[in-house]
């Protein structure tokens, strides 16, 4: 407390200036073993989907006993030969499928800030329009994580590899090996939502 | 001729010379009175697309005695409240109550190369994938066309305004008054598709 006297403030000033450094901070950051090993916050079925015209990646996880378990995971795979519309009407169905065999409550999709360019932001918005409307459709809401904050939340830091996302989400879902990176993206979706949660956060998913 | 002589080309080669200079004109520029007024190659319906988040614009034009008739034409208004995912789920289910009513042969949509932001291409990125999925999902071909050239099909320069768009729309398809912009917009590439169908040119609209 000697510091609080030497700035002039009261130690209720100082803890309160505590709090108010720490809460954001405490947001941002991974509250470890909230995902690892330890209980999540309610139950229900979590669609993770990760967008893109020639992969897109998605994957179910069902909170059993407020444990996260894999039901389904997989790329929806489009040949480069394939017209760009082919691709949207495969995204399409390929969720509508998903939609009638496991029944989310919820989906989840990645927040985007930055494309290469103009060309690629117009792509990758087009596929995600083909998955949203198929999921709205289904009158089931729709959220969006800052990708940042999935990475955060998984593997501990926003700016790790996609391999550590994909290592991390094999050792949380106790799988053989680790997902495809399209797959993992998505289960990372799925997984950070469910951690979201069960916590207060200043920034909550938004949606969408 | 002297001046071929003067840079030391043959006639047969300032011949050839004027054919390549003037091809590319020929085929930018609008052939008058193609659409307007006259006969159209080919007969069938052809839909128009203008997606929007909150307001894509279509237009149904059906190929008469190789003369354009309107068919139907309108926007797709989604409300500044709704959440994206919902406007989405709309644009899907309005194009499909419209590929059911009209049974298009073909669909016509803009193609694009600029957006102010990325923000702005992505959320329009995502209006067309709605968009493409619903038409791609039914079987259709879709073809795109640049901006410029359907204003040059239609009014006669590619820089030409959204009004004199929209009233040349209403002349060539004998309407009462000028539509409204976005399902102008969308009549325009229709008309503009049935145009291009009829002439040889070295950017043919572009299957998607």
């Amino acid at each position: 407390m000697a510091s609080c006297g030497a700035v002039g403030i009261t130690p209720q000033q100082f803890e309160s200036l505590q709090n108010r450094l720490a809460g954001p901070r405490r947001a941002a950051s991974p509250v470890p073993g909230s995902v690892l090993g330890t209980a999540i916050l309610a139950r229900g079925t979590i669609l993770g989907i990760d967008p893109s015209l020639r992969g897109t990646g998605f994957g179910v996880v069902r909170l059993v006993k407020s444990r996260p378990e894999l039901v389904a995971h997989g790329t929806i795979a489009c040949r480069p030969t394939w017209e760009r519309s082919r691709c949207l009407a495969r995204i399409s169905q390929v969720i509508r499928e998903l939609l009638k065999k496991h029944s989310p409550d919820v989906c989840v999709i990645e927040s985007l800030f930055y494309a290469q360019n103009f060309q690629t932001a117009l792509i990758m918005g087009e596929a995600r329009g083909a998955s949203l409307a198929a999921i709205a459709e289904a009158g089931i809401e729709i959220y969006e994580i800052a990708p940042r904050k999935v990475k955060q939340a998984i593997v501990g830091h926003g700016a790790a590899q996609k391999l550590a996302v994909a290592k991390m989400v094999q050792r949380l879902l106790g799988l053989a090996e680790p997902p495809a990176p399209d797959a993992a993206d998505a289960l990372a979706l799925a997984l950070a939502f469910a951690q979201e949660q069960r916590r207060y956060s200043l920034k909550p998913p938004k949606r969408i």
